[in-house]
């Protein structure tokens, strides 16, 4: 693992006065401190598709393998960062970006993050990829591909319902459009798989792309070993 | 360490159909995972009162204790998540809000996050303050006092020497306000201190009020003790 390769870039100041920080602690150290290195999972997709269900697996999935990660989902950022933005075009694309910025603070925290989000736009969810891999951060895309009908066959929370009643607007799928991803790095048939194929997925291409070793500490005292492995600097 | 202690407390939601999703992995399993609470320290003051240069150097004192922290900046924040933000009153208190917002993430994540803003606005600190308290989250605000004429004497980046000849407007303690803290948990006298006496004060505060055991791992089977510790009820 190249520290120059985690490296923070410059990034050119929008205003006056303002310069990046760097820090004393690099990304590198704290990527070898976790024993991991940071990575944005953003799951993009219908609501009712499974973006959120798949995302929880697996955030019990790392932690049971003792990866940290962590899950920014949407409707908690909704009553958090972004409570103040609505559903516009305009509104869904801040969102979005301001979802991209924390992530990125995540990815270089060390942070195996989690994201799962509507995202109906392309073009705001190339943003944010560019955004990490313009500062050499990890970032995949998982389409979240299951057809309107059967979303709306499970309206998990009867959303779906609402929105052809006209009682929710600019609901996604229904009168605001969805544009699926053209070359994401996974597509997951949420109505043709199990939970258990769909985790399976994810780990699996991390682990043949290897994105991160997610298999590395399945071992009863695994804490220990991680220790030691700091202290005679072996990467993971 | 109860569970319950950092469990997050359901928050009402301000937009229909957004209720607070909670995950299969709590707080406390991730506290767990990194043998420490998450806990913000904020670092308020005057611009070249010193903040910065002391979040970055206890970042660096936790990493040699292999404890996780992480800084966030004012500078870099606003050229990130808040770069759509100016310095108005009003902008300065989204972005404070947008901060706080990261913050608690960072901490429910398990993270010791280093925050240094002027943030001169006392009730937005304390909103911060408030939303941390709120969801059972560890917050310490630190005052960085340092005299307005010392701030300007040092005037690390030129900013105060612009805002006299009226290159810059809206520059607290020339010609916007900065409302000291009243209760802060600590205060350093930066113009009075070292550098190394102030981190260590502050290293000082978390140990003698036990609110992160700072020494604990200095020992070859730290990690291993501190899990048992963590399982036999015993708070770091």
């Amino acid at each position: 693992m190249k520290e120059k390769e985690f490296s923070k870039k410059m990034v050119m100041p929008k205003k006056t006065n303002i310069k990046y920080c760097e820090g004393l602690v690099s990304i590198a150290d704290r990527y070898e401190l976790l024993h991991q290195r940071g990575i944005a999972i953003w799951f993009t997709g219908l609501s009712g598709s499974g973006k959120s269900t798949i995302a929880m697996a697996l955030e019990k999935a790392f932690f049971e393998k003792r990866k940290l990660s962590y899950l920014l989902d949407s409707d908690n950022v909704r009553l958090g960062i972004s409570k103040d933005l609505g559903f516009s075009k305009k509104d869904r694309k801040e969102n979005i970006r301001r979802i991209g910025e924390v992530s990125k603070l995540f990815v270089e925290a060390g942070f195996i993050v989690l994201l799962s989000f509507i995202s109906p736009y392309r073009a705001d969810r190339d943003e944010v990829k560019r955004l990490h891999e313009a500062a050499n951060l990890k970032f995949v895309e998982v389409f979240v591909d299951c057809p309107l009908a059967e979303a709306e066959r499970r309206d998990p929370k009867g959303l779906y319902k609402k929105a052809r009643e006209g009682k929710i607007e600019n609901f996604t799928g229904i009168d605001d459009p969805y544009e699926a991803p053209v070359r994401a790095d996974l597509c997951l048939r949420t109505d043709q798989l199990t939970l258990e194929e769909e985790v399976a997925a994810v780990l699996g291409y991390l682990e043949c792309n290897h994105i991160i070793d997610v298999q590395c500490l399945n071992q009863s005292d695994s804490n220990r070993q991680n220790a030691q492995e700091i202290k005679s600097g072996a990467s993971v």
